[in-house]
C-alpha cells in the first residue's frame, strides 16, 4: 500500500503583487517564478523529494522523508532571498489526491491565497517514519514514443507541443479520476505521476486511453521507494527497459499486485 | 498588419544526455531546465522580447528588435555556463505560426534534434528594422476571472490546475486553428498569446469558445508595440482596465480594426 | 574544546577549461563561479554549515553535522548541472587550520588540481556525532565600526574597498598565525572567522592588531554551537550586542574561558 | 588616451536590512549577494561591459557602450526580483579612478547608503559614443605563474589563498597610487585591472613591486578595445602569449606608447 506525504507550496498574495504599483515586466515574473521553482527543486530534490511546477504560484511536492524542520528552513530561505514569501500545507494519505486535499485545506483554513495578512503559514501533518511500510511511494514516468522522429523533427515547435499537451491533458484527467493519481508535465515529452499501487493492466489501460483520446503513444516505467527520488530513479530505469525491450509498461522490480487495483 | 520575428531555442541532443551514462536525478534536470529558461528570459526580456518555456527543451521566443549578434551572444553564454548547448532558428512572417514554421525549418534542415553532430546552429532571417511598420507585434494577455475565489481557495490544488489546464488546452488549439496564433501558459491563471491583428469580436469569440468548451471564464487585454515587451505591458494595462470596468475584452489604445479580421 | 569538520571544494581542472578552446568571456566565468558558490552555499547552509567563496575555484566550508552521503549528493548535483565538476576533501581536527591541512591533503594525494584524470574525488574523514562534545564550533563575526559614515559615504568606492581589504589582509594573517584560525571576507565590511576557543583578551588583541596595522576599527561577536550556523547566528546576535552596548567584543552567552587561550 | 565610463552599483540600505527584524542566515545573504552579482554580470557582460563584485553590496562596473536606458532596465529587473533594490551612479573620465570619483559622488550627493529614503537613484553622465576615440578602454589581466604547482598542490587552501591575497593587496594599492588604476580579484589566481595607457616598463615595474613586496610572481596580458569585453578578451589572448613565449608582459597588438606614461 502506498502512503504519500504531499506539500502544497503557495506564493502568498502573489496576484496583487504582480500588478503593484504597476503591472511588472512579464519576463521578470517568468524569471522569478522559474528560479523560485528551481530553488525549491534543489532543496526538496536533494532531500529525496520531487516537486512539480504546476502553476508556479502553486507547486505540488512529494515530500516523504522531509520533516517539519526542513520545511521551516525552506520557508525561511525563500523569505530571505525573494520579494515574495511562501506558505506550506502538508498532509499524508493513502492516495496522492487525498493527501493533497488535506494539504490544500491547511492553507485554505488559514485564509485566502490573496489575503495579505496570511503569510508564511506552515501547517500540516508529517509522516512518522517508524509507521511507514517499505517503499510507500510509487512513481510512474511516462514518455512519448519517438517524439523526436514524429514531432520535433517534423512539425513546427508549437504543433509538436500541441500533441504533447493533448497527451498530458488526457492522461492527467484519466489518472486523477480513475486512481486518485496526480500527473505532471516535466518538459520534453515526459510526464511524471505519483500514484497508488496499480497493476500492469491498469497502466496499459491508461496508455490505451491516451492513444484513443489524444492520438499519442506513450510508454511508462514504474518504480517504488522510500522517497520520491528512489521511486523515480527506479521508474527511469524501468523506462530504459521499455526502450531496450520495445515494451510499453515496465516495473522496476518483481511486482505482483493484487487483482483489480 | 503584424510582423513577428520568432526564435526557436532548442537544447541540442538533450534526450540522450538526460540518460547518459545513467538516468540523471529528475530534480537536477528540473533545476537545469528552469534556470536555463530563466537565463533566456532575462537575456531576451531585457532586450524587449518575450520567451515562453513551452517544453523547456524547446522554447519559443518573440524577438522583434533582437539581431543576429545578440542571438550569437546568447548562444555563447549558455554554452559557457551549462553542460548542454542550444541551437537557434529564427524567422519573420505576418502570422506567428508562419514565422515559427520558418524558424523550426532552419533547425530541421540542419539535422535532427537528436543528432549529436548538430550543435549550436544559428540560422535564420532577421527583421530589418527599417522595413517594419509601427507596432508590428500584438500580444493578448488572458486571465481567468476570480481564479482565487472559484478555484484556489475552494478545490485542492490539482483540481484547480485541471480547470486552468483545460482552459489553456482549449484556447491554444482554438487560436492556432482560427488565427495562426500561438498561446502559452505563463503560470497562475494567465495565458499570453502572440497573434495577428484581431477585432474585439474575434477575441470575444475566443472567450466564448473556452467558456463553452472548458467551462472557464476568461478576460483578455490586448496591446501592440514595436517589441513584445511594449505590446505585452500595454496588454497588461488593458487587462487591468477589464478588472476596473468589469469588461471582458479591452484594447490598450483606440483601435478600429477592419471588419472580420 | 573545539572540533571542526572542514571541507575543501575544488573545481576540477578549472584553469585549462577557462581557456579551452579559446579564452572564455570573463563575465560568463564570473557568473559560473558565483552561481556555483551560491548553490554550494544553499546546499551546505540549509544543512547548518557555512561555506566561503575564498578563490571561487577553491572554496572552504565548515561542515560539522554534514555526512558523506550529503557530500556525495552535492557532488552529483553540481556535476549534473554545470560544465565543470568538483572534488571534495574533508577532515576533522581541533583547530580549523589542522582540519584544512587534512582536507587539502586528501585532494593533493589524489592528484594535481590540474590533472585531467582526477575528477570528482570524495575523500575524507567525517565527524562521528556521538563523539563530539557540545558546541564544538566557534564562529567570530567581525565588522567595521561605522563603515558607512567613515568610508562608503565619504570616499570613492575603490578607496573604501582598500580600507576594508587592508583590514581583512591584516586580520586573516594574524588569526592564522596566532591561533590557527581561518577568516573570510563575506562582503560589505564583514569578516567571519572559524576559530579555536579564545578569550575576550585574545579577541581584543586581534582588534588592536588590525587598528595598529591597517588603521581600521573593528568589533566582534562570538558564538558557539553544534553547527557553523548555530555558532554564526549566535555570533551575529552578539555583534548586535556590541552595537547596542557600544562594546568591541561580545560573546553570545556566559563564557568563562581559561586563562591565556 | 583612455576614456572610461564607470558605474557604481550600490544595494540600497543593505546593512539595516541584513539584521531586520533579526540577523538573517549568513548563507542566505551569501546566496543573495552572489546571485545578484551574477545577474549584474550577465546583464552588463552581454552588453560588452565588465563588473567586479568588490564588496558585493557595492560593485564597480566598466560600462563603456551601455546607455542610460539599459541602466534603467537593469535597475528595474533587480527591483522586480530581489528583496532589495540598487542605486546606480555613473561617470566618465580619463582615468578610472577619476571616473569612479564622479560615479560615487552622484550617489553620495543623493543621500547616505543607509538612508532608507534614498532608493533606486540613477544619476550620472554617459559617454557620447560619437566623441570617443577608438579603443578607449584598457584592460590588464594579471595571473600568478604556476599557482597550481607552487601553491594549490602544495599548501593547504587557506595558505595558498594568503599568497594570492597578498599579491592582490600589493598590486591594488600600487596601481591605484601609481596610475589611478582599479584592480579586482576575480577568483583563482587572476586579477583584472582597468587602467590608463601604460608602457611595458610600467607594467614590469608593477610586477616587480609585487614580487618584492608580496613574494609572488605575476605575468600580465594587456588589451584595448571599444568595450571592456573587447579589451579584456584581447588581454586574455595576450596572457596566453605570455604562457607560450615564457614572457611576463604582453600587449594584445602592436603598441608604441609615448614615454613615461
Ligand atoms: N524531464 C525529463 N525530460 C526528459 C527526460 N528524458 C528525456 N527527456 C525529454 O524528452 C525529450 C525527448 O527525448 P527522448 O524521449 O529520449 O526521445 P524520443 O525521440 O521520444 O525517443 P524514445 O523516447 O526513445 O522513443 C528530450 O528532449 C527531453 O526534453 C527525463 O528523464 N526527464
Ligand atoms: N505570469 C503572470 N502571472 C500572473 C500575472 N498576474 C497574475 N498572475 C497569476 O495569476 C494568479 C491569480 O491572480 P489574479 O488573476 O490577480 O487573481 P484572480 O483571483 O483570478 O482575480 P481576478 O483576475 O482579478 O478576477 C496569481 O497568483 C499569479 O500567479 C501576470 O502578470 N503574469
Ligand atoms: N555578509 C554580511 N554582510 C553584512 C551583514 N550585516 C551587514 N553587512 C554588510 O555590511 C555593510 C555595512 O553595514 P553595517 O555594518 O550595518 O553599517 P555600518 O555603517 O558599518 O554601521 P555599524 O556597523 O553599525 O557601525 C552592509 O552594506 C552589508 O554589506 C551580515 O550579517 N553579513
Ligand atoms: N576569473 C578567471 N579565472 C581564471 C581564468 N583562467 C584561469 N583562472 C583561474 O586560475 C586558476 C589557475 O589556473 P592557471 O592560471 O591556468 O594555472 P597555473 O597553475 O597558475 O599555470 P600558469 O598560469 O599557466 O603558470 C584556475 O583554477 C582558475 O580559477 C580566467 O580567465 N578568469
Ligand atoms: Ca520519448
Ligand atoms: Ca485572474
Ligand atoms: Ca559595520
Ligand atoms: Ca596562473
Amino acid at each position: 500500500m502506498t502512503i504519500t506525504q504531499l506539500t502544497l507550496v503557495q506564493i502568498d498574495n502573489y496576484g496583487p503583487w504582480t500588478v503593484t504599483p504597476e503591472p511588472r515586466r512579464e519576463m521578470d515574473l517568468q524569471t522569478l517564478q522559474s528560479r523560485l521553482f528551481a530553488d525549491v527543486a534543489q532543496f526538496i530534490g536533494s532531500r529525496g523529494g520531487y516537486v512539480f511546477f504546476t502553476r508556479f504560484d502553486n507547486m505540488i511536492a512529494v515530500t516523504n522523508g522531509i520533516d517539519r524542520a526542513a520545511h521551516a528552513t525552506l520557508q525561511e530561505t525563500i523569505g530571505n532571498r525573494y520579494p515574495v514569501t511562501i506558505s506550506l500545507g502538508i498532509d499524508v494519505a493513502d492516495t496522492p489526491a487525498a493527501a493533497l486535499d488535506g494539504a490544500t485545506e491547511r492553507l485554505q483554513a488559514a485564509g485566502s491565497a490573496q489575503d495579505e495578512d496570511r503569510t508564511e503559514v506552515l501547517a500540516g501533518t508529517f509522516l512518522d517514519p517508524s509507521e511507514t511500510g517499505t517503499e510507500p511511494v510509487h512513481i510512474a514516468h511516462f514518455d512519448v514514443n519517438d517524439a523526436t522522429g514524429k514531432y520535433t523533427d517534423q512539425l513546427n515547435e508549437f504543433d509538436s507541443f500541441i500533441h504533447i499537451e493533448r497527451s498530458y491533458a488526457s492522461l492527467m484527467e484519466y489518472l486523477r479520476t480513475a486512481h486518485g493519481g496526480l500527473s505532471f508535465f516535466v518538459g520534453g515529452d515526459n510526464i511524471i505521476a505519483v500514484l497508488p499501487e496499480l497493476s500492469a493492466e491498469a497502466y496499459q489501460a491508461a496508455l490505451d486511453h491516451v492513444a484513443d483520446d489524444a492520438g499519442v503513444e506513450l510508454k511508462v516505467g514504474v518504480g517504488r521507494g522510500q522517497t520520491a527520488h528512489e521511486a523515480g530513479i527506479a521508474a527511469k530505469h524501468a523506462l530504459e527497459d521499455c526502450r531496450y525491450e520495445g515494451t510499453t509498461v515496465e516495473f522496476a522490480q518483481p511486482h505482483v499486485p493484487t487483482s483489480d487495483d
